[in-house]
């Protein structure tokens, strides 16, 4: 199993709308072969960072499966107007 | 229930020894009020970093409970000189 890790900067002032439409992407990231589940969080410390957190079955399943999916191209079309800047997405193992 | 993530960033050459003295560390994180869970991962992309993620009942659990328990003295000591920079640390919750 890995774990994508994502440090999110949301542009200010649209984290309430982000929230929503994260919510509504969801969906499209779910579908995918291999996915385990995920989730976001909000800091407490930056009202407009979040963090999302996915457990994939492989590395493969996100960086090919998800990135060369048509439910990709959803995602970023519903999601990444909100980032800034761009967010670097690692993926981490357990030791 | 609050989760609390840093970003660890080990000096190099020391991940083995550094993930020989997380295991032994843990046991003092863990005996602590409030304290649920916790984890670290390794990240794919850069070989000396990792991250932690502990979830705690409440963020004074972690923030005056751990912090001013002897037992963060013993986890001081047992890992803070493998830190480069030393890590910000950051609380998050759920939406």
């Amino acid at each position: 199993m890995i774990t994508e890790i994502a440090m999110l900067y949301i542009k200010e002032g649209s984290e309430r709308q982000f929230e929503i439409d994260f919510s509504t992407a969801s969906k499209y990231i779910s579908s995918i072969n291999g996915y385990i589940n995920h989730k976001i969080l909000k800091c407490l410390e930056q009202s407009h960072k979040y963090v999302l957190i996915v457990e994939w079955k492989s590395l493969e399943d996100h960086t090919i499966g998800f990135r060369t999916s048509p439910q990709y191209q959803k995602w970023k079309e519903i999601l990444h107007h909100y980032y800034e800047p761009f967010p670097i997405v690692e993926h981490y193992k357990s030791l």
